[in-house]
Parts: structure tokens; C-alpha cells; sequence
């Protein structure tokens, strides 16, 4: 039984450090494309053993330390009520964006066990098939990387729509941000009730704002969740794209910060603080490159990580052109090197 | 005659701030629509009389204070031999991108006369139609920025294949920059040369790397590029998403230091020291709010930057779905506030 990543998230010492992957489950591999040809992405996302399959092959092909359920932060929009389609090449679509306080009435709190209760049978299918292997991971998006996907429509440039409304209209987006953090809080509770042993929010967007737009529209809704969560599993807050921000995570009531990989681990430990473990940050572009370069930078990466507790992982999704035989030599290099005093 | 944006380049003291806006020649004006559904994106590029007229219009119907050149970053790589096309919804395309150093042999310096003379003509022909009435910019990427559009093949989302060619490959990489840098230089010389009065610099996309991989990167090229303009005409650099970055900024060699809108102008300049004239960094978004809100946000952007010298700007390209009203309130608050004491 490997316990690391749920030791070092407490504060415990461990004998060498934990190292897992954002997407690990994910088209690099081809026993990852061989079941993605035969089933829509959300079809995967529904079906307990699908989800659970893949989510399963990076611990038993790659090694990682740590289990990420199969699933998209987008989920809980189309339990709310939006439509959502993921279409070939452009990602995810929702047809009919929430763009107004008048929009509003498309969406509501759900009932998170009868519209996601797929994610919680994949969590217990999962948590039974990894019988105590590695920990399991849940996840959400934070309510403001929710809300740019669903005021504008799935992926964007500008983000005129969401900023748009959040300068124009500033009450009524807040009211959208509450909505999606009341949905948020009850169907995490549901992952961490389901068998989640730890919970990634991903605010993958949330560097868009500058430092007080983000203090006063994309953190109170994340405090609400993390206020519903913390004490139950260890939390983890991933935030891209971030320098100007860290000086504002300081306070945030999380175990884990992760980070991407724009800032070298001393650096984003003196700017906020030495209470988090740190997550990350491996540029994941690095695993395109030669071998030797994979392990260089990511024993520099275990050295910048030093001056306090560190989950090792990369600084974003890997990218689905990765050599699979890269991201094994990731793996091992760190629970190799790490684990030599 | 309004030399005010010349004049602030140059530390000298003025009566109000000078006002501009990056792609002030654009979609959200009708005036420019009207040109642009008759004429493709390239060929308005390359027809001197179009280029100038749009050119001219947010002088004239926006009250701007500096005029700049309509044209793109990625005309001098076609002028290098990489096919480029403009697609309906997809921006600029390379059909065959430049991904090692076996392609290198694709592109070369051009003769930037005979092939880019255009641009040159279309310098001349606004000059003369401005008459003096504001100064003209001319502009270019940066050599990483550029690379990162020849390499990927257009815009990209995960920058995979600039990002691996340059951990796989640092030297093939390092040439391609040295062939841009040559380009550009060359490029930008005959801009000033054809009239240009300032030239800004583009690094868009120079935030997606770490500090260190930023100074043995992408900072190498641009200072081969400031050398061969610098003392001849004021330079802006631009940078997007650069707060991990601003420490290595202080030394650059160029007046106008250009910022987007995540970090306040007086945090900026603590960051990159008293030296540069600042340039921005109002949030684009901000022109699709109210009224109020235009006028209260420019006059916090002009607060914040009273410690220094400042040339008003957006922090990235105006919106297409602005309004030109916004557009002009905005101009007009920034000419009346900064008017008084």
C-alpha cells in the first residue's frame, strides 16, 4: 500500500516523494486510444467501468503515485441544466451560454446523486479496484473557471462574455458564481462520500483576473466550497498562469498549492508562504524532449522543491504527444532521485 | 500637431498623457467592417491605400493620440517563404510549419524590399496623410513570438511543438531565432526608414516561459533586434502574462516597457525599477462595461501610474464586440483627466 501522497499532503515525512501526473489518463497512451475510439469522450465520463478503466492504466503502465478520477470539470454544468456536447477538434461546446442575470433561470443547484451519481459509482468501482494501491483523487473546477466555460461557450480567446459581465453586471454574475458554488461544494461532498481521498480544485482560468478582481470575484466562491470541505480530505488549489496572484494565495485555506511551471518551486514557496505543500511544476513540454533532458530538468525541479513538502507532478495537463516511455522515465526519475537523501 | 505619445518616449515633460489603443484599427468599428467584407485580410495588408486608410480611422473617429501601422506580425515569414494563409475563424495558418532544423532550409532572409516594400509603401503614404497631426508607429514580433506561429502552424493551445523543438533541439532552435532576429532587423530598419517614429515590439506569447528559458531563449533574439534599431527611434517591448518575468525586464535596452492588465503600473514599476516610460494596461474587457465603469477604471489606470512616465493604453487588442462609443470614452476621459493636476 502506497500511502505517499496522502502522507505528504498531511505534513507527514516520507521516505521519498510522491510524483503523479494532471491527464495521466489521457491520449498519450494507446490502451487509452483504443477504448477513446470506441466511446464519445462523454459516454467515458458515464460509464463507471470505462471511467474506471482509464483511470486505472496510469497506475498499473505508468506507475504514478496517485489515482485522478476520469471525469471533466464540466459535469456538474450539464447537471445544473446547460446542454453540453464535446465536438471533434473544438472541445467543449455549450450551445446556449449563460451570458445574463435573465440567463439565470436555465440553470439551477441540482440533485447531485440523481444527475452525477455516475461519478460517485465510478469513485466506489475505482476506490474497490485499487484496493488501497495508491489514493484516489476527485476533482472539480472552481466556480470561476466553470463559469468562462459556461458564459462563453466552451473555450475562448478574449473571455470577452465572462469579463464582459462580471465589469457590466456585477451582482448578477456574482449570483451565477454562488449557484455554481453551492453546486460545486454538494457534488465534491458527494466524490469525498463516494470514496475521493483527496479533492483537486482546478482553476485553470483564474489568471485572468488581476489581483483584486480575483480577491473579490473568484475567491469568495472558492472559499465557500473549501469552507464545506476542509478537514474531511486533504485540498488541493491548481492555479495556471498565476505569478501576479500568489502574494493573494497566502491565506487560502488549502493543504496543497499547485502550481504551473512559469516560476521555479523556491520561488512560488517564498512569494506564499512556507505553510503549503507545493504541487507541480514540470513544464510538460520537457517530456517531448531527449531523455537525458527529462531527467536534468526534473532533478532540478526535485531541488528547487527542497525547502519544503512537494507532491511532484507537472505544471499542466500532459500533452497527448507524449512518448509514454517519457512520462515512465518521469516517474521513475523522481521516485529514484527523491528517494536518495 | 500632437507629438505628445514622442514626447512622453522621450521623458519629456507633457500637458496630459497621449492615449492609444492596440488593434485600434479593427473589427469593432463599422468604418473598418465596411473594408474589410470587401477585402481579404492579406490583401488590405498589402495594398497601401487600404492599410493606410484603416490606418488612419481611429485618429480620426476615435481621437487617438498615435497612429500604428496596420499590417501583422507574420508578414515578414511569409516574406521568408513560409506560405501563410489568413482561414475564416481560425486566424493565420502555416500549411507547413518549420519544425526542425532539416525545415530551416525552407526559409531564409529575405530581401525586404522586394518583398515587404508594401509595408514600406503603406508607412509613406500614412505619414503623408497624417500630416503631422500624430506620431506613427511601426511594429514586429519578437523572434520567440514569431517562432511559436511558424512552429505550431498558427495559433496553438499548447504550444507542443515550439516548446519541444526547443528542449529537444536548443541549438537547430537557437538558428531559427538568429534567421527571425536577422529578418526583423531588417524588416524594422526599413519601417524607420520609410517613416516609422516608434517601433513596438510584440512578445506575445514570451510569458509561456520560465525566467531562465525566457533569458537563454527568447531574450538573446531581441536584443540582437535592439541593437540594430536602438537610438534611431523610441522602442516599446510588449509582454502578455510576463509577472513571473519582470525581474528580467530591468535591464532591457528600450524606452516604453508595454504590460497587460493583471498587474497594476505602480506594481510594475517597483518590479522593473523607475528606468521605463510604462505603456497600458487598461483590461480590454473593461470597454464592454457601462459607461461609469469605463470612466471609473481609467481614472484608477491613470492613478497608478502617476509615478512615472506613462503612455495609456489597453493591456491587449481592443475588443471586435466593442463599442466605438466605449472606445471614445475612453479616449476622452484619459485626455481629460490626466489634463489636470
Amino acid at each position: 500500500m502506497n500511502d505517499l501522497f496522502l502522507r505528504v499532503c498531511r505534513g507527514e515525512s516520507v521516505e521519498r516523494l510522491p510524483v503523479w501526473m494532471m491527464r495521466q489518463a489521457g491520449r498519450y497512451m494507446s490502451e487509452y486510444r483504443a477504448i477513446r475510439e470506441k466511446h464519445g469522450f462523454l459516454t467515458m465520463c458515464k460509464t463507471p467501468e470505462l471511467a474506471a478503466e482509464v483511470t486505472l492504466q496510469p497506475v498499473e503502465l505508468v506507475g504514478v503515485d496517485a489515482a485522478i478520477l476520469f471525469a471533466d470539470i464540466l459535469l456538474p454544468l450539464e447537471a445544473m441544466g446547460a446542454e453540453l456536447k464535446f465536438v471533434q477538434g473544438d472541445g467543449p461546446v455549450f450551445p446556449q451560454p449563460i451570458r445574463s442575470t435573465a440567463d439565470l433561470g436555465r440553470v439551477r443547484v441540482p440533485d447531485v446523486e440523481a444527475t452525477l451519481g455516475y461519478v460517485y459509482d465510478a469513485l466506489r468501482l475505482i476506490r474497490k479496484e485499487l484496493d488501497g494501491r495508491v489514493p484516489l483523487l476527485g476533482f472539480g473546477g472552481t466556480p470561476w473557471t466553470l463559469a468562462t466555460y459556461l458564459v462563453e461557450g466552451g473555450t475562448s480567446k478574449s473571455f470577452g462574455h465572462v469579463l464582459g459581465w462580471s465589469y457590466a453586471d456585477p451582482k448578477g454574475f456574482a449570483k451565477l458564481l454562488d449557484l455554481l458554488a453551492e453546486t460545486s461544494a454538494l457534488y465534491l461532498e458527494g466524490q469525498i462520500d463516494a470514496g475521493a481521498q483527496a479533492i483537486q480544485l482546478f482553476d485553470t482560468w483564474g489568471g485572468l483576473l488581476d489581483r483584486r478582481r480575483w480577491r473579490e470575484i473568484a475567491l469568495p466562491p472558492v472559499l465557500k466550497i473549501v469552507e464545506r470541505l476542509r478537514g474531511k480530505v486533504p485540498l488541493v488549489y491548481y492555479i495556471r498562469d498565476a505569478a501576479h496572484l500568489l502574494p493573494e494565495l497566502r491565506e487560502l485555506p488549502v493543504e496543497v498549492l499547485s502550481v504551473d511551471w512559469r516560476m521555479p518551486l523556491d520561488e512560488v514557496r517564498s512569494a506564499v508562504g512556507g505553510r503549503f505543500v507545493l504541487q507541480g511544476n514540470l513544464d510538460p513540454t520537457v517530456l517531448l524532449a531527449p531523455p537525458e533532458t527529462i531527467v536534468e530538468k526534473t532533478r532540478e525541479l526535485i531541488e528547487a522543491g527542497r525547502g519544503g513538502a512537494h507532491v511532484v507532478n507537472l505544471g499542466h495537463g500532459i500533452l497527448p504527444t507524449t512518448d509514454p516511455d517519457h512520462a515512465r522515465l518521469f516517474v521513475k526519475t523522481v521516485q529514484e532521485i527523491s528517494a536518495t537523501p
